[in-house]
């Protein structure tokens, strides 16, 4: 998918983050980390994965069997790179799938030489369990296991330029299924049947920017119950008077560019307007401080301010780091923009700029993907920015 | 959505596994038990839940604040049971949630009652991380913290009657989605162009039988890739010749019925059509055998002894326990049909036998989902067997 030296590149980037660490070795686990390092891509992470990065020395990475047996067919590594664990390993309440993958690691001679650093793991990656971690301690006494703190996640955080096309080309799947839901949102059309058109067109894609799965189901909070964010769609029939928001992401070959808007079916309440004129006062007064350079604080300060002009708070953060996803998220998990993130805004990192408002019985969401230049942003979709009245 | 006597008698049957294990509390994680005993259905799950289940006493849900909020929307608990963890917990590197909801515990008085029995963990959930774990372990150092072997999924595996009217209801959805992907599947269609009429079909459902998100996306190993089950569509162009192994599931309110069925685009090869009718003699031969009060070790001999007489064997799981279903998965992580499985099968239990034989280079499956009778079976969908041909 990408180049040779691109996945050497992200390596090295790996590796020098693990020297400054002390580390050893590094246990991957999360399933957008594995893709970033190995291009391996199946959905096979709700069984145990992991890949084995030994500070030097080639990676191994180890899948159920059924799994390990195709997973050439996208992962950059040799077959003898790749280890299935036997099917007896799965859902058993007394075994573990790692109680074998440290076996094999001590059987081919990757145990000592990982110890003589520390071993990170990525200790709140989903899909690595307690279970799997109590198992690693057990079977693995000579090393010492520390939190490596997202360090892959980090090394994502700045996009190389094919990154970035493939964002551009995600871009184009998110305009095509935000206009699916806008098309299709009416009073008296149930909400699932406007999420059947939104997953439709996310997977369809447009041309050749053809949709891969979202790393979460469209999100459609209506009327009431938009006063939160995560509620998923049921049968309830939209009305004359009812705000929907939509958020959803286009995926193109795992990169995610997500975008909401909110629909208004009939005139806007003044709360509703209120809402809107805030946000969009913010994120304009956020867009015009983001560049290079700028410390991401700023941005969280600038919105507050923005918002306190409208006599308005919110509580959440104002965006985080976006790129590669899995279910059951697309975050990066390593940047918020938010006051407490010390992080300072590099060019190509890409962010989801939220400006989700969940009120007391009503919300409202808008939102941007961008991507950091030298001297200012880049938006990734081009949709009108105002509440969208139909 | 059930009524409070279903939920009570679910609460029920956990204290009772939890007096037998010696449990002053159950702390549950797993997003698909969290709706099985509250109702509460979110996509919320990429930050950490938690359901403080105590040997007796209110139940409290913990979760994200902006989840918290609308949480009584689904939950069938009292606001008072809900409580939202501040957002400055999230994502955060040297702090987790589960330090400011053992500190809640604490202040609320639940600590020492719980201590006066082990406390039981989903040590190998999804989405309850070795970060979340080792908070507790240094919070609650008054606790015996030990594994609780998946307690609740135990409680799931037979279903009540309101629960297999929704798997009825989401077999109609399966039956739609499949019929979607057989009319779409055809020579030089793109496989995504069938993930999107498959996507769509999942969602729109039939008429009243509406459609839920899938706890996986559809597979359609194709052709040679059809080795490994778990590759996601690309723009690989189908062509005469492949075969399409498609594998879905339809959802009604979470509850999942899953299918596959391999399409032959022209004649199969030699090797294909031995599969068909190995796999149909096989999983007549099992259903033959299954009804409530036969041990799950006997399906799995069944299959084994029908495969060797073509001289074939399946090295993973027949099939295992499925109902509620969250990504990335579907399954309950109980029974799994294999012969080192000890259950014995009763009524109302449900499952879906997957004969899925992944060979070199080419690839079959054939599913059904089925609900255990006294005498037998019922099949929950009534697609024909056979290989389909086009």
């Amino acid at each position: 998918m990408f180049p040779d030296a691109e996945y050497a590149a992200r390596l090295r980037a790996v590796r020098g983050r693990m020297a400054e660490q002390g580390l050893g070795a590094l246990l991957v686990t999360d399933p957008a980390n594995l893709f970033y390092l190995t291009g391996y891509d199946a959905w096979s992470f709700y069984t145990p994965q992991l890949l084995f990065v030994p500070a030097e020395g080639e990676l191994l990475l180890f899948l159920r069997e059924m799994d390990a047996n195709g997973a050439f067919r996208t992962a950059r590594l040799d077959p003898g790179q790749i280890v299935g664990y036997p099917e007896r390993y799965v859902h058993r309440p007394h075994l573990h799938p790692f109680d074998w993958v440290a076996f094999a690691l001590r059987r081919r001679g990757r145990v000592a030489p990982a110890a003589r650093g520390c071993v990170g793991l990525e200790m709140d990656s989903h899909f690595f369990s307690p279970k799997g971690y109590r198992s690693l301690v057990n079977a693995l006494p000579e090393w010492t296991l520390v939190d490596a703190f997202d360090l892959v996640n980090w090394v994502r955080a700045v996009k190389s330029p094919a990154e970035i096309q493939y964002l551009r080309t995600a871009a184009r799947v998110t305009t095509a299924a935000m206009q699916a839901a806008i098309d299709t949102i009416e009073p008296g059309v149930p909400q699932h049947l406007v999420a059947a058109q939104v997953a439709r067109a996310q997977v369809e894609g447009v041309d050749d920017a053809w949709g891969d799965f979202p790393a979460m189901v469209p999100m459609l909070p209506t009327g009431a119950s938009a006063d939160t964010p995560h509620l998923t769609w049921s049968d309830r029939v939209l009305r004359e008077g009812d705000a929907v928001v939509v958020e959803l992401a286009g995926v193109h070959r795992r990169y995610h560019v997500p975008l909401a808007r909110t629909v208004m079916l009939g005139p806007p309440t003044a709360e509703l307007g209120l809402l809107e004129e805030a946000v969009a006062s913010g994120l304009e007064a956020v867009l015009d401080v983001t560049a290079a350079g700028v410390p991401v604080r700023e941005l969280a300060s600038t919105w507050n301010w923005a918002l306190a002009e409208f006599g308005l708070e919110k509580p959440s953060r104002l965006g985080y780091s976006v790129g590669i996803g899995y279910p059951p998220d697309w975050g990066e998990r390593t940047i918020s923009i938010r006051s407490e993130d010390e992080s300072v805004l590099a060019e190509n990192m890409t962010f989801h700029l939220i400006c989700g408002m969940w009120m007391t019985g009503y919300g409202y969401e808008v939102s941007e993907s961008i991507r950091i230049t030298a001297t200012g942003t880049e938006a990734l979709t081009s949709f009108p920015r105002a509440l969208i009245r139909k």
